[in-house]
């Protein structure tokens, strides 16, 4: 036995098999991989790392599993699950996925499937089931990755703690002691509540933290630096979940032009600045902006820099993330029947559509250029999306 | 004005004149300097950063600066100082000054007259007033660095917060409302227990996080790295304040031999195992310990390496640091006389010697290497220092 | 100068004045009102009484002061309005409040007038004007009781401390720092957020404290058991803010029938049982629920007692308190223009709704007597209001 | 099964059982007595219970019984223990004991022998079993009250809550995981910090919260009002332990004479003023002070009302309590042996003596005659005790 001390959670027991997991370099990268990428340039508590996470919600499944009264084997299982979650991460976590072809999910796997984690497991279990439950198959599976998992409940109050925003303050205990497993992890009505709070606390994460402007800018420069990383030859994406944080940030410091200015300002803090942005209540069709193919942004991108006499690489356009809200889609027993939280709760189908108020789309230009910007009309650059 | 989120203190109100500071690269790299060192890999939250403690100092210089009813001027004066405190800090904190010819102190001011704080600071101050203050000089200067000042109020409960360990928590506004300034910074005896707690939490702190017996290892680890940068000429120690976190590791990893293979253990978590320990009080002189020269050291280092047939690089003989606790020299103003803490603190007097009960020598080995030093009497290769 | 620890906002400054204030008996009653009445029969940490929320509240006047940069004098009068602003509050705080003809406000502004207080406040300040602030007339006058004052913001944060509910964590220092005064009180569109949060804090309290199931039952049956008092004539109702929670208590419990009956059941927590609720959306005109008049209640109640047998006295029919939601009447600016805050938030109009989805019509019987409740057709009794 | 939620601990379970023991009136009563009886006087928010109490004990029973790896049926019985060690308590807790015959540990044994709280407790356990665990009988007892017992860790952390002051933050994580039950309850040598730091609470608790000078003097006043109940026949001190807060209050107010005359000034704090204090350091014998008989203090009491012309009623000799430290007895184990913790903590040790700073022996006089005292020699008129 082992005791880890977490911050959040207190000291967490950890078991020898986990242990050996946890001695692996693979889950050793994890605590040179931060949370949040480069939200500690906005909330600079924010430098919280995935290995933290790993382990909290390894004993949030815990927790879950003694209020869900599952057996012990189940409940080692689960704890070994979440505890591999997120192995597959790139460097600053969502940040490098979106410029890669396959997301966090499918890099665990195939990492699991490599490396001598595989092995280990092999001791005790079928790795290919790990990998099953990781991915949210089956009822157990929902546990970690489901509409209301532990993966989410860990991150909310990690992320709340480490920004000092308040918002993500869940009442995990709530949550934990109204939810059963039947076909699916199904919470019971008295848990209503607290499943729409940790909706909200999510509803709110996303302007304050998860998309908050100066963020979003942040995130864009740092993906076409790495996008050019790739595309130069100097980091493999097939291999991107090898890398830690500072391997791409000193790659990148070594190199000249594009990567080099843009990593040199994010080092100073030297941001772009937005000089458009188009809300989505000026919009025909809202739910097309997240939708925009990836082809037509450079187009816009193109189009923006002849217009403005600006070299292409420094024209970004940024279309939000599409906020998705699994979480009503949680399944509730109502007086026997099975029904969708948004359906009995009124919070949570506001929250449907609340969610995409915050999102627009924004143009950003270096700070020498954005005085260019002034007399043009983007709205003739970018074609309201359909 | 701006406002900054710091978990621990909340919405901090910056200053256009303090904007101008922290936008300097040499503060935006305090963002990238862990507060803690490698504490990290034994405390997996303690990631937070000289940043985040640079502005939570200011705010303390701020309040500390209204307990005393200080003027305008010298609240903003004492702001800047803090903020500029730990300028000078090279990566991974006081793991690396360890190695290096001049302390953080005098290499913060270097960089304030090297750099453009000091053409920002002209425009209102004198940069030499700013640095003579944040080397403590004066009574005003004891607020920024003296026996009981903002910078320990400020890491203490810092510490605390990241890590989980509880002890660091002090009563910040007792201590706060019990001072005055005259010709020294001086405490109301109705404070003497609030400082007494925060001594106390110095010296809880001391064995559980800042000499952990496994965050020694670390550092003693990375320091041999540091030396070996230092030696083949990868890193000008002259310069150390201008390199991050990042900067170190990516250079150590590109190295083969020591220095690659020690970067490789710290990656991984292959730590160094003790393979003697030799503790205080086995010492007829206890206070020797700390004392021994580094050319000694070396030379333990020499004779184990040849007993046990070990290459010389792979021997580590640790000293520990000397546990000093300026707190106890506290003025304390009781019945109209100015007396030392220590005199009239049971407390504190004891806690001058107890201080050193957890401090021991030891040697580290490779885990691979650790097995050849059952058999050997490390007694007749370290003398008893004197 | 004297300090009040609290134990949510710490060392609280108190000047002379107010400690004059603060030391007449009709403030210090207010350490013997709890401030959640008998809510501690359902949270047992919800003790905390109207003495500190009056600190806490003079407290946080003081801070949105220096939000709002209001001049000194400004800042002085409105700590002394919060100190006072919940003086006249019967025992139990609301509970008993529902069965006298005057508001805790108006009983506030009658005990200025009468008692010390009004003496004191004369020597700095016209008593009626500060009345006529804590009754939220003029912009200043908002701060303590407007859609968004001070008063809400320290009992949701106390509230949540002492009940151990997290959902009234609010962002005071975001609402503080976007909030200005003009003609009225006004939040800047960049709070809206930090509004919206405040507003869920306060529908999730509803039913998890405010309105907790538990919680009716025992204000019903103490209400019961007050009105009796009154009526036998043991308490004066126009003197009922001389009392305070023991002394009502006391003298109830030296009564025989109805009252001490009621009382032993209460101090022994033998609380009478829900044997019909009738949910809102069961009803053609859901609003109509809240203006029931009390002669009908009774009406209902008499029609139970004879169908069912048992003394009228010991029915209760319990109509829901309003959920007022003031708040979303905030003004906010938004583009240069005041609207309201529910214009421009989607989901503080969706709460205007929500709130009342947790309200409904119940009947509480003794235990004893519930059986006999099982196969009566409520429906038939209590017509569907309109 | 049933869930509280503790304003510490969070949602605690209950099984049915405990709910029984907890649903009796003598359980209930619990939630009418104070934990820290006057102390909200002096600060505001420690309204806190001996139930909350009781129910946190409880739960930290079940924790360190995981811990130590208990058999359920231990763990259930401990709990019981946990839940019912201090229903013998009289209104204010400890202030009124000090006045009775018998210690609130003989009263609870006397209460549950006689209550039907001993038939509930037949259904599954022997009364006399459950009576001796409590006193700390036999190892297991030593977890309910011995040198390191669940009662003072839950006491700590909850009046620190409530108080608002920091000192009793104590880690029983750490404590906990490192606790063994043998022949005793012992330390493993790990635990000795940890340990020390709740020794460290306790003493910085004594002066600020339960020794804080203006608490013993409410105490004081108290303990006079509630002698001459007893001794006017008002309240039964044999049956004490029926009586709740509210009771002693309303029955002393209804009184004229003394009693009355105190209750009204304890009401409306007018408290008595110090007008001498005798400091330990001056006398030849600092123990003698703990052990001077009540006889003397009466006649102490006479001397000083003779020579100031005052009342004898009206003076009041305090003599601080003896600040106890059991848990400096607490066993160690170190290298095989067992010690007692002082001897292998310095601090520790220290503590034993530097616990004594800050009694004193006081004399109390109302305001009005304070100024008498101005001339008086009270050397001459109280003896150096010895």
């Amino acid at each position: 036995m082992k005791f880890i001390r977490d911050s959040l959670h207190g000291n967490l027991q950890i078991n020898e098999f986990e242990v050996k997991l946890i001695d692996t370099p693979q889950i050793q990268r994890l605590r040179r991989i931060k949370q949040l990428g480069f939200t500690y340039l906005v909330y600079p508590g924010a430098n919280h790392t995935r290995f933290e996470h790993s382990i909290g919600t390894m004993y949030l499944a815990s927790r879950l599993s003694y209020g869900l009264k599952l057996p012990d084997e189940q409940r080692q299982i689960l704890r070994v699950c979440a505890l591999l979650h997120d192995a597959g991460h790139g460097p600053f976590s969502h940040v490098s996925e979106a410029v890669l072809k396959q997301s966090h999910e499918e890099l665990t796997s195939k990492l699991i499937r490599e490396s001598e984690i595989s092995t280990i497991l092999s001791e005790k279990y079928d790795p290919e089931e790990i990998i099953s439950l990781i991915r949210g198959e089956g009822s157990l599976g929902q546990i970690i990755s489901g509409d209301l998992d532990v993966d989410r409940m860990d991150y909310l109050l990690r992320d709340s703690y480490y920004t000092g925003v308040a918002y993500g303050v869940i009442d995990v205990e709530r949550l934990i002691h109204n939810m059963k497993l039947e076909d699916n992890l199904i919470l019971k009505s008295k848990g209503v509540q607290a499943a729409e709070s940790m909706l909200l606390a999510r509803y709110f994460m996303y302007p304050s933290v998860y998309q908050h402007h100066t963020t979003r800018i942040i995130n864009s420069m740092f993906r076409r630096c790495l996008k050019q990383l790739f595309k130069e030859g100097h980091i493999d994406p097939e291999n991107i979940y090898k890398y830690d944080d500072a391997d791409i940030i000193s790659i990148a410091r070594y190199q000249e032009g594009l990567i080099g200015d843009i990593i040199h300002r994010l080092d100073n803090r030297k941001l772009f600045k937005t000089v458009y942005s188009l809300k989505l209540d000026e919009l025909t069709n809202p739910g097309a902006i997240f939708k925009i193919e990836p082809k037509q942004i450079q187009q816009y991108e193109i189009q923006i820099a002849e217009e403005l006499g600006v070299p292409e690489d420094y024209v970004i356009v940024d279309v939000p993330d599409y906020p998705s809200f699994d979480e009503m889609k949680t399944l509730v027993s109502s007086n026997g029947d099975l029904v969708n939280l948004s359906k009995i709760s009124t919070i949570v189908s506001t929250l449907r559509d609340a969610r995409f108020n915050h999102a627009d789309l924004c143009v950003y230009l270096p700070e020498e250029y954005s005085n260019l910007a002034k007399d043009v009309s983007f709205n003739q650059l970018i074609d309201n999306p359909e």
